[in-house]
């Protein structure tokens, strides 16, 4: 059996070797969500950057820019962070330029030493999972959470992603054994319940509710997200490899 | 309704605003589980102190010391970190130095501007729990967790006291309602669950398992442990205030 652990902060992630490690960055409400649904949608690649100023110099290097703070989205941005935006292949064939609150800083700390860095999301849960039971590498969840601190929606995606993997995968790690079991004990009614969670209430005062329901989709898409260089592009599961 | 956060490890209390909160600082196995025995019975004070070295030197003034390091007693040290050790009034009229793992760091960052530090345990849950919803102030629990990461008894506890104040404290923190639910689900047979956690198994490996079921006793103790100055002392809650 490999191992898997799951860590539910950037703040955390040091405390964690990453040295030949696959890390699944998970950022449910928007960033991983989004970006799955790009690369489903046939965006060519999406590269994550750390700031906004950043992300804006790519708009003249050819890219469509998509930048958010705090769940709305920034300002002069071509886009924002909702996935809504990527469906029906809308942005077919181009590149994104992303920059989000939590999400790309995950990101940039999982390089650290690791073998491989995904991206996961409920949308793709099994198609993850798959791909994960094939590699040899013990895995990490790295959670991006809410400006440092736990998120529920991500360390349930991590449950989630622990569960899916049990055949496979082993933990010595309290916070996987405790975000399986509550992912155990939510599984029946998730929307409900992570309807609570802090972020998902910020973004129904934005009317955002369109874009929660869309993050909590099961298995919408069956396709990887991986970092390859300094961008994220997408595998359908069932034929291709990296 | 006053406000309750949890907080999951000391590497995360930085991202908390102390000021003028009651912070809760919790280490089950076994830091506050023994502070709290020690004090229920008779000890006169217990002093928290971050390092061996420093705890050494107590001696000479007239202490009793004590120290643990990854779950075993410290060399030279006349106590370890057992709650047992204090039980039929072992030490009364005594002071306690002590130093441990996790349970004093956690102590020590909990000061940044708090109006009271308390210390909790699942021996004196209740009473805690009184002694908060008589207070005006709002609450942080500030789980010690292990070598910074999350660990399962301490956010069990943080869970359970949520749950105990469900009347007088809201909460609009991810980490309150994600514990909160997993002790929910998991109180019909919490020493089962936890004896899941990684420090548990830890703890087994010592052969520590009467402590292990001693810790996760509730209710056993009628008292409120509170730093004052820099002695935790306890007091019980029916008969005095601090």
């Amino acid at each position: 059996m490999r191992r898997i652990e799951v860590c539910l902060s950037p703040e955390l992630i040091h405390l964690y070797d990453l040295k030949d490690k696959i890390v699944v960055v998970v950022d449910i409400f928007r960033a991983t969500s989004t970006m799955i649904t790009g690369l489903a949608n046939q965006v060519k690649s999406i590269t994550p950057v750390a700031d906004l100023e950043t992300c804006r110099n790519f708009r003249n290097q050819g890219y469509i820019i998509a930048g958010e703070r705090d769940g709305l989205p920034a300002e002069g941005f071509e886009l924002g962070n909702s996935p809504l935006s990527y469906l029906s292949n809308a942005y077919a064939g181009k590149k994104i330029a992303i920059t989000t609150t939590n999400g790309t800083l995950a990101i940039e700390r999982s390089k650290n030493g690791s073998a491989e860095i995904l991206i996961g999301a409920f949308l793709n849960l099994q198609a993850t999972a798959n791909y994960l039971s094939t590699q040899e590498y013990d895995v990490i969840i790295h959670c991006a959470g809410w400006k440092g601190r736990f998120n529920l929606e991500d360390s349930l995606f991590a449950g989630a992603l622990v569960e899916a993997l049990s055949k496979t995968h082993t933990y010595e790690c309290d916070s996987a054994l405790a975000m399986t079991s509550l992912y155990q004990a939510a599984k029946a009614d998730l929307f409900s319940f992570i309807n609570q969670a802090s972020h998902a209430k910020r973004l129904q005062n934005h009317h955002m509710e369109a874009d929660i329901d869309f993050c909590l989709t099961l298995d919408k898409f069956d396709i990887v997200g991986k970092l390859v260089d300094k961008q994220l592009v997408g595998k359908k599961m069932h034929r291709e490899v990296f």
